[in-house]
């Protein structure tokens, strides 16, 4: 399991999303309360977009809390759109081609979740991919294959439609497969949460923050302006209305 | 607060002690049970002993659990007598400067505790130390200056003297000062409790091991073969009969 | 030995001195021509400003040619003030505590020299610390501890009666004390070049850039509107006028 | 470009291949002279053998220079066979994953050379791997996937039947495959060198040297026992009659 936190809006410090909040990603990598894991100390990652249309991504694989350099990026840099991710991995090597979130193009992206039956299946998916993409793979995971799967299969032309033939060609295992994630092409922002059985991990999008921006996050940040995203669709940041009533 | 374990007796791979129990050095680095935070997971280090009167030093400021090189050494290197650590620190940047065992000659050093006010004193201790232990630190911790100090009161020669001296030099502060340590000769496994005030952090020593050994461990390693290190005494290994009459 | 690179002027991308001319800073750290080492491959440094009054700090103790951050922060971060640093250490262990430039405050400075009787001296130095800078110790080398002592001396006061004061300090060894330095509060670029005999290592400024900026650099990063730094007097960028007659 | 140094014998510290000899593979880390890049500086990896059919393994991204972890190893490891290398990357990020050697079940190999047009041919050679091996991929260089390919063709049953069948699946591109390696089952050390079209890097076997055992290296390691490997043929360890006549 691992943590997420993204943001649109006007341009802030990272460090707003980061380290600020009271229960902001930075705490959620120490002591997360919605996840099996408490701790999420497997590396960490930033992609944030700012005039190119590439975004900057910065990886490593200490512990997020660890790192003097993401203390000070948090607090220099400042950015309109951004995904950061905290990693709890189960087992094996951490490395930087491994920690989320992953890019190409102006693409970036980040999951949380696992498919379980993916050694079974990453031969073929990994034949399915178009040459671009196919030499485009720089680790091992399976969030790293179904960001490049979901490119294979036009997430720039329609995201629901290769998110749905992206979930087929991951098909069924012994395991339920658990896919929440968050991406975004430098202009809009995307959640989606799916659980081929069950809860998937959780995910929620705020109502307006007192900058004027919008977040995702795994947990809210901080407040009460939050509302789970619901499963098994794709979601716009700012598109879900939230605290409708209640 | 960092979780400790140590073996002397007949050569036996690192990760017998490590690795493979079932409540093992690196399973208490992800699950600790006794201690305030359950992770230890800002870096670790081993100093083993062989032929060379100086240990050899492995230390790295990732968690223990995600270092391939870890589970490799554990598994290859054999020794009889050795000193393992995995340390949480609360604040600041990780370095292997920092990381426990520290080594020194033949001695190495590793402590679970925290002197609340070391700024206030670190200046007076400093200077108080030789211009060869001066010129051998190596970070910023108090850890590393309590064991300079121990060296320079005596250690070799009286490692109680060398205690009540660094522990008088140490002083008292408004919090508590709280020193679990195991330390060694390469010829002798050490361990101390102590605290100006309430409890230590634990430290357990082990009866006969299955392979002859013993061990000390901040949290018992397997099985019920273990007794608490009493407070306010430097223990030798093997020295506390354990399990006596219960 | 190490290579510098620092720029003033209009806001660019860190990449526009450090990555993209001809013999960038990211060039010398593997072909340098005119320091005794080529290659400088331990560890690197930034350190840039934007609207805080500290600066951001980025330090890593990879080769600066194989970290993948380095090149998205250089591409992504802009900043009208910054100091780079590449980094060849003759001997021991590469920290990111030993990293330049270092920083205080709004103050940053890095070095490119040596102290060869730092051994002798340190305990001193050291001692003549007040209290606040001797707790803002990071590493062991003898750049923070220049850093540090000049700010003792009053850095932000009178420049160069600071420089005056700490080599004074530092005093004479028998091997010859060499100190090129480029340091700022943010608002100025200095450079500095010493040898207490001999040859400093050398140090360049440049006429204006083509975005209307200026920039010290070990070695001229481009064309030929470079004048060396003379030694032996602090020169704030800008002032050294270039190009005279020719 | 990299060097590579491998010893079979009498078990002997690490270091008296790795760190003594006069131009020991540290020192060539730094000052090759046989290879086009002087510096090896993007991560090492030794291989070495004890009692387990498996290797040990440790590799890193410093530059084996910068890392006091291994000059510990190296003083206290013995081992009676194991191969070291010292990586220079022409391009892109280092990974531990990237480094040599590789290992799988008792097979050790690295590599010195290069596939020009590996990308062209990656997704034919992974295509080709048994499900075991295609799973066993951890990094995305042209020297795992040779190993691996070696794996897949029968390296265990007829090392140079799986040689070259390997070079037959790797074909020729417009720029020479060169290929020096050495690899071993744990039992026999074998070093080999080739080049589709001009020289291959160095490699050259020692006669026997004081303590007994043999050794292969890319540059002489210290007097004058050593012969230069052929080209395009298996050399077992040993098995090359050296300075025959001279």
């Amino acid at each position: 399991m691992c943590r997420i936190a993204a943001y649109s809006g006007p341009s802030i410090p990272l460090e707003n999303i980061i380290v600020r909040p009271k229960h902001s990603l930075l705490e959620q990598s120490q002591h997360a309360s919605e996840a099996k894991l408490a701790v999420n100390g497997d590396g960490f990652g930033i992609a944030w977009y700012d005039q190119d249309e590439a975004p900057g991504l910065y990886r490593d694989v200490l512990p997020a809390w660890a790192d003097g350099n993401l203390t000070s990026l948090c607090r220099m840099v400042r950015s309109r759109l951004f995904i950061a991710h905290v990693r709890a991995s189960t087992v094996g090597e951490t490395s930087r081609q491994n920690c989320h979130p992953f890019s190409y193009g102006r693409w970036s992206f980040c999951h949380n979740g696992q498919v379980p039956h993916f050694p079974a299946i990453r031969r073929r998916l990994e034949a399915a991919l178009p040459d671009h993409l196919y030499g485009a793979r720089g680790g091992s995971t399976d969030s790293e294959m179904i960001f490049l799967t979901l490119l294979a299969n036009g997430l720039a032309d329609d995201p629901n439609t290769a998110m749905a033939k992206t979930l087929e060609q991951i098909g069924e295992g012994r395991e339920p497969v658990k896919l929440t994630c968050v991406f975004s092409d430098g202009q809009t922002l995307f959640g989606f949460r799916y659980a081929s059985k069950g809860k998937a991990p959780t995910l929620y999008a705020s109502d307006t923050l007192d900058n004027g921006g919008l977040a995702f996050a795994s947990e809210p940040l901080d407040g009460d302006k939050w509302d789970e995203v619901p499963q098994g669709k794709i979601v716009e940041l700012g598109a879900l209305k939230t605290r409708q009533a209640a």
